[in-house]
Parts: C-alpha cells; structure tokens; sequence
C-alpha cells in the first residue's frame, strides 16, 4: 500500500455537562462543555475498520456524565486530570488522553431589594444568569506518565480610549496609513496559558481556580497600564505580568486581533473629530490586524501550538 | 400591470458607531449598533428605478456617524428618537422612519489594586471590558406625529436550579414525557417593552437609562422568585413585575426558549442521580420548547409585533 | 390584576428530522427542521400555572417524528399542513397552528465515472452531498378553517458585476456619494410567498416541489435579467416576475442586504480600477443597505408580516 | 527581565477581496478571503513598541488588493504565492510570509430557458449565485527558500443513508450504545493536502484549479464508495484515494466530525422504525464523534499541523 496513517486521535466532542451542587439552600453551578480526543493503538480502524481497539465515544461521553456525578467538578481543570487519567490508564490500547473544556460562568440573580414587596425574596440562593464576559478554556494532556494542563480564555474584548498610538514604522509603495498619536486601541483576547506542574508525585497541584482569576486580573490590568506603542507591546506587556505574577505559569501564548476603531471623517459635514475631545468611531468587521505572539519564562520550553489560540 | 407593491421601507442596517466622551482622564464610551429604516412616497424607485424620492443608505450612514458628534450619544432611546425625527422632518417624500439599535455594554477594568507594584495604577479611567451579559436594543418609530419606543434586550440567560415542577398536563397517543417536581429552569430572555411615551408636548420624557436597568432588575427578580409551575407563568410574572413597577410600560413580549436541561439517566453505571442530591444534567441545544407571550397594562393596546422578539 | 394576557404561543421549536425512503437500492431523503407553535385556550397556564390545557411541546416534538414515519415526508408544505391540521382537529384546547420548517437539499454524489477502476462505482445511489446554495423555507397556519401556505428561500447569494447604476438620488448636507453607472449589484435574498390556496374543499392543491423550483427559477432569472438602476427596481421585478409566472402565488416579501462591493482606491499606487477593465473590489461586511418590500397580485390582500423575512 | 518572547506573527486578516475579469460580455469571478501572516526580526515591537521593522498591516492589506488589480487571480494558491514571495523579498526584516485564503464559489445563473418571454434573456454572462457546498481553502508558506502550499475543503456536508456499520469495539462499564448493522454515515468534511512542490526551479508548476476538482471529486467518491464498518476506515480511504489518485499530493489531513443520526425509537407509538424499511432519524447538534487523522504516501513527511483542521 503505497500510503501510511499518521497522526489520528478521536473521541467525543463538546459534551455539555452541567452540574449542581446544594448546601441546603444554597445551590452551586458548574457548566462545561467537554471533549474528549484519545489516540493510541488504532491503527487497525483505519486501515480495515476492525474496532476492536475502539473505545467508542459514546462511552467516552458517558464517562464525562458518570464521572461528573462519582467525582464532581471542582475545577474544568481537575475535571479534566480525572478524565483523561482514566482513559489512559483503564484501557489498553489508548496511550493519551487531551480533554478540551470551555466552562461558562454564572452569577448569581441578587434578589436582596430594601424595597422588595416580596417576602423572602433575599434567601433565593438557586438562581443564576449567565456571566458572558469571556469563556474559560482548559486543555489537559496525560500520555500514561505527565500531565500538561493549559488554562486560558477567549472572547474577552478590552478596549483603551486613549494611551495608544502606531507610528515610525516601515514605508513602502503600497502604504497610505497615517501615523497616530491617539487611537483606539481593540481585542477580542484569546489566551493559553501553560502550568509547569506536570502532575509529578510529591508536587503540590496549583489551585486551579484562583490560578485563572488571578491571572485574568494581572492580564486585564497590563492591558489597561500600558501606554501602546503597539498591540505587540501591549500583548507582551499581558504575558510578562502573567508569568512574572503567577510563578505556576511558564508559557502564555496570545492571538489578538486589532479591533479597528476608525475616526470617522466629519470634514465634509464642517466638523473636527478629533480624539481629545471625544471623537466618533467606526467600529470595523473585516478585515482586521491579527497579533499572534509566545511569552516565555526565560529558560522554558515553548510547547503550546501556534494555532491553538486560533481554535 | 397585473402586480402591486405593498408595504416597504429601505435604509442602513448595523452602523457600528462608537462614542468616546471625555471628562478630563475619565473616559466614557457608548457602543451601538444602528440600523435606519425609512419608508414614504417610495413607489417609482420600485416600479421604474428613479431615485429622485431616495435619501441614500450612504446618506442615513453619513448622518447616524455626524449626529453622535453634533449631539452625543446620551442613550440609545435618546439617539434614536432624534434620528427618527430628523428623517421624517427633514426630507420630504420619506413619512415614517423606524430606527433599530444594539447597545453593548462595557465595564471599567479595576486597576486599582492594593498589592500593585505599577504606580498610578489605581488612576486608569479610560480601559474598558465588554460586559457580555445581554445586549440591550431599542427601536423608536416615528411617523411625523407620534414617536413609539420600544425598549429590550437579548441574550439574557438565566438558570434557576430549582423550584421547577411540570405536570398535569394533557397526555395523548403521542405522550412520553414523565412529570417532574423538581427540574431545571433555563432560558435565554428576549424581551421588548413598550414606553407609553409618545414624545407629546408637555409629557416627561422617561429616563430611559434608569428605565432600563430597572425594568432587567425587576424581570431578573421575578424569574428568580417566582416558585414555578410551567415555563409561561414565569413569563407572565416577568411581564406583570415590570409593568407594575414602572409606569412607563405598558407592554411587554417575552421570547423564551426553554433551554432544557435532561438529568442524565446514570442507572446503568449503577448511580442514582436525583435533583435533590445535586444532579448532572445534558444541557441540550435542539429541539428545545419556545414559549411566546405579550404582557399587557389593563386597557393598554397590544402593539408589538409577535415576531419582533424573534428578531 | 392591573395586568393582563396578550397573544401567545408555544411549542417545540428546531426539530431536526430526517426521513430516508428507499426504493431498493436507490434511497431519498428528506432533511427538514421543523418547528410547532400553538395557541389557544391558554390563559390559565400564564395565570396559575396550570397545565391542563397543555400539550407539552415534548409531545409536539413525538408528533412531528412519528408523523415523519406514518405519512411520510412528501414535502415541507405537505408535511407542515399535516402537523397543523392535527393539532387543531385533535387537541380541544388548541385553536392555532404554526408550523415552520426550514429545508436542506442534497445532491447525490456522482459516483460514476469512465475512468473509475473501482468496479460498481457507478450504481452507489444512497451517497449525498448537502447542497447549500439556500435553505428552502415553509410555513403553515391552520386555525381550524383555513390553511395559509408561505413558501420561502433564505441565503440565495446572487451578483451582477455589471447592468446595474445607482444616480439621481436626493442630496443633503450629509451626501458624500458618488453616482455610480457602473456598480456590483449583489445580495443575499430572503424571500416569503403566500399561496392563495386555503385548503378549501374541490381546490386543487398545488405541486409544492414544482411551485418551489419554478419560483425560484423565476427569481434567479428576473434579478439576472434586469437592468439596475436601484435595488427596489430589481426586487420588484423579481417579485412581479414570480407572482406574473404562477398563478398560484398572491404576494411575495422580500428582504435583500445591499452587499456592498466597494471599487478600492488604487490610486495611490498608481494604478486604475476601473469596472470597465475589470476591476477589485472590497466586499463589506457592515453597515449594508437594507432593502424590504412587498409585491401583491393587484387585489391581493397583504397578509405576511414585515419582520417575516428578517427572522 | 525574566520573561521572553517566543514564536510570534502578525499580519491583516480577512481582506475580503473580489476580482472581476471581463471578456467582452462574459465577466469571471475570483471572491477570496485572504489573511497575511508575518513573522521575522521582529522582537522589538514586542519589547520595546519600536515599530522600525514593522510593515503595517494596513499595508498589507492595501498590498492584496494592488496585487488583485496588477496580477490578477488566477488562482487562491498561485495568488498566495505571489504575496508570499513579496513580503519576504521585499521586506527585509520579514523572514516568513504564510497567507491564508478561504474561496467562495460561484456558479453562473442560468437564463437561457426555452419559454422566456425576455429576449436576450440567454446571453446574459455576469449573473452569479453563490454555490455554498463547500469553502475552498488555501495555506501558502514563503521562508525565503521553499514554498509550501497547503489546499483545502471545509463545510462540505455528506451522508451515506446505509453501507455503515458499527460493532465488535472495546465494552466497559460506561458502556451502553448497541451495536448497529446499517446506520446512517455523515460528516462535514474538513480537509487540508500538502502538495510535493516547492517551488524549486525546473518543476512543473501543479494546475492549481484541476488538482482541487479532481481531489475533491475522488474524495466524495471514496467516501460514496467505502463500505464503512468505521468513519476511521472511510477517512482513511477518502485520503488514500486521494494520494493515489494525485501524484502532486504527499500528505492530507482531516477532520470529521461523527454528525450522528439517531434511529428515533417509535415504539411507545406502536410504530417499527428500521432502516431496512426507510427510518426517520434525528439529526443531532451535540455532542459528535470527532475524527481526526493524517493520511500520508509512504516516505513522505508529516507537517500538516494537527490544529490546522479545526481552525
């Protein structure tokens, strides 16, 4: 045969899992939306269509169910360790596991109101609205000995005033864009961020929680602090805080694209509008500057794959 | 001809406008989505191609991008009702314009911080983050005499994990479905309401910011309070808390998908999976119940068009 | 109550059902997604909660695939007409019924092949590629008497490159355009027609495929043939076009975006772009034009609502 | 400063791009998406915001459209090529150019009809209606020396309605699907194929347009053709087919997703569903098989990334 299989993977993918929690009253909500993707042993599926090595995935996506129950979800991240463990390491033929999990984040509905006419309505602790400031990503790898967990986000869309501007760069015969000193500065960041814990026996396991908030925090914040010089230097700005103030971080890969906010020309209408004095912007679809870049604690390795903060 | 034409209108949809207001270093931004609607005296543009009665979409385009320099963006109702009455005055042959808008909200990103080693951090007043929540919309008609609001929102997922029961409903040869005394309730609220408003002379115009955080607050509240039998009472008790709590509505038309979420039958992996214990749910995407109904104010008319919230 | 109940309705929405008939070895499909609203008798399930009058959308979802296996699926219209009629004749409570579908066509793969040395290729007749040119669209309301039947399109992407010109239009202090006498005419038409068949007894019920494909055809035909001076022009004689060709169709509503296609300024490099030659263009996303109307079969009566091609 | 930069790129994104050739009254059509990605010398707009060896992506952007106008678009791939072998040459600090392109196909709208009415109807050739099966896509990589070209399908929709089986896989005890001896195979298919050439001096230049027909229409009927007892076993033959069909293809990955139509069970309503008979099936969303896999000719190297399917 003059072909050959390569790489290959399967499993179930986005298994939407929601589990509740009750303390009494008080309900807690967790919402993840799971994939499953196993490779190993198969080369057989492929080749003659033999199942014989498959674990199909619609078990897998009844073990996320089952294991939701048997274990709970105290993180995406922990969740994930448990699962992609246990396909390695109770079924022969799969040598590695990579659990993909997206979670969305529900607050809870206030219902305290001084004024409320409704008796008893501040001990409702069962409600929830859907957050929707970004969704919270994690990747988690098991090959049978490490594990590696990435963390991160996508659709959090900052934006700056002011304290942005591009100019001193290469000119050449197809350029017309004027340089500017104070501009809009736009993204939608999608980030994947790398824990040096590997799972090694002895290690303390990062909490994983308080891990994404507070490295959200420190990203937003260098995003807000930095005076631009360039979406580059913001986004670097982003992974050096990250990894400076979170020393369970080696690696934080960013794909940022350059919102353009354009001043509109009012000229023809007799009108400046001129960004010091609260200018009016059009907000463009396509197409749009896209900034792709890796932040490295120095002397770490860089293993998360260019595309991902594509996905 | 054996053919007529019947209702029309034609106009720019979705101009992405933003506008930046400053006070000193405190930044405030207003993000809409703006699509102008106009109809009138339109039948040769029709029937023989003359545009000698057509203001162009570039023009309402032009005009949407100059207003929010010559007059701000105070809210969406606001902006609208004077783009409104600025069409319908200003050019002759156009007797009704009918303005859409999307309204994103942002929040300031917290920089200051307690622990901050970047000095001045706690100052940065001009960063921003997409709230994502809802998004807010208004459409404002107006056709030389009358101006009709509509305020809405959508996109405004809620969740309550208990407090749910459905049963007693009609069985048939078509029945499958068991009763349940203690399910999930979730839907995704698209809402609009209608002020009572019409910009006469001498009537206080409403404050349509206050209006509109009031009028989610009240609709969140009910949702979350409301002890519930079937997916339509909360709905109505939805509609009747906003209309009783604020004078200015008269109507209100829910769209709720009833996003269902299936406890996961776990019995063949030897697991009980009970509401009360903290149960594991599908959360399903297609099909899913819709449940569609109008509020009204007693002796109010019913106005808003069924399929408005389905936009 | 100071508040009270307006219109509404409910049911299982995106039903996605797919129905394979065989005929030996040659297999058909019907590929439709489905959606149920009913009203009725339903104040008391908005008031108290009760469900007694309640057809639970989970048995309209039963209803719709155990009619796909008793009736077949002979056409989206046929097959809604059925649903409506059943729900209205069978269930006390219910005086309305909405049924809408949307349609995916497929193709079969050609699998025959002179060079082919796979031996029986030629015979596969069970192998399908999803078209994806529109989605066919259908809706039918039964209130007990009557049958309304709009067929519909939805995503038909068409462009002129040339026969189209936009000039003589109003000018006002926010005109900047130009006058074009050579442009890029494109859009994505959403189109409804009503049949003026209401299932009354002795009247021949139209060939619902042949009525599609030929009103289509008839579309497709007259947005070629026309030479533009506006996109209103165009829509109406794509509108007069269908109505004049079968007599079956009353009245058609269209919703057609102006895509955009801006000529890019390539002068600053030195270069001409003009149509003439052959010219770039920049397709745009947002804002676009907006174009809506409805074309009657004179002495029609107007019945589709406006916002029915914008869902 | 103990972080660093890693791999990092940057370019103009979506630059929706349309060419139109005229021959007399024949127009052609070339409608792309085209995304510029640059890598190269280009640490200090991330350290320090220094833009000295930036080339803007506005100017890459107005590069796409300049080249469209001055070379036309013969093809996605031999376009990629052309703007590859620019950024690089012409750009010092530019070490790596990759452009990405999406083609979106149109077919001609057939006006000639035997029973027209509308004289002239039949020569119309610039009337165009988007063909929407699948979109085309292209990766071009230029580092100065060699050029990879990367082609591609995505959203191409195919189900097979029997000759696909399921059985003899691993059980454990999360299993509960059956084993199935004629279910419904569909996927939509994500394809990308590395081609031999690399632009080396003296080799033949592949007939870009030919090799995607004739890749795509051996792809269909492989799939069409395979006896399926996995989508493992059918990808592999679609890729096999491929490769031995084309000698300019050396490497070919897909992704498919398992797009599951689930037998609906009709019992409860006295009804046998088997596909033996023509089954009605629903058409799940969530969650789906995922199959991925790499297809290679013996000896050749894997660098499809595995990511770049899923993008």
């Amino acid at each position: 045969m003059p072909t050959i299989l390569g790489q290959n993977q399967y499993g179930k993918a986005e298994n939407r899992v929601v589990k509740i929690t009750r303390e009494g009253d008080t309900h807690h909500i967790k919402d993840l939306n799971v994939s499953v993707a196993l490779s190993g042993d198969l080369d057989e599926v492929h080749y003659s269509g033999s199942n014989a090595h498959v674990l199909p995935t619609d078990t897998t996506k009844n073990t996320v169910f089952a294991f939701a129950k048997e274990h709970g979800i105290e993180s995406a991240e922990a969740f994930g360790i448990l699962l992609a463990r246990h396909f390695v390491d109770s079924c022969e033929p799969i040598r590695t596991a990579r659990i993909r999990v997206e979670e969305y984040t529900w607050d809870r509905i206030a219902t305290s109101d001084a004024n409320s006419r409704f008796i008893g309505a501040d001990e409702v602790q069962h409600s929830f609205v859907r957050q929707g400031q970004e969704t919270r990503t994690a990747q988690i790898t098991y090959d049978g000995e490490n594990v590696e967990v990435l963390s991160g986000l996508k659709g959090l869309t900052v934006l700056n005033s002011t304290n942005s501007e591009f100019w001193g760069y290469i000119k050449d015969r197809y350029t017309t864009l004027r340089e500017d000193y104070d501009r809009i500065l736009a993204t939608e960041v999608t980030s994947v961020w790398r824990h040096n814990w590997t799972g090694a026996e002895g290690v303390r396991t990062p909490n994983w929680e308080k891990s994404y908030a507070q490295s959200k925090k420190h990203m937003l914040q260098a995003f807000a602090e930095t005076y631009s010089l360039s979406l580059q230097q913001t986004l670097y700005q982003m992974g050096a805080r990250a990894i400076n103030s979170r020393p369970e971080i080696d690696e934080i890969r960013f794909s940022m694209p350059n919102k353009h906010h354009f001043k509109v020309d009012l000229e023809p209408f007799g009108m400046k509008n001129e960004a010091a004095d609260g200018a009016v912007y059009l907000a463009a679809d396509r197409p749009y500057g896209l900034i792709e870049a890796t932040v490295l604690r120095d002397g770490a390795e860089a293993r998360i794959p260019f595309d991902m903060t594509n996905l």
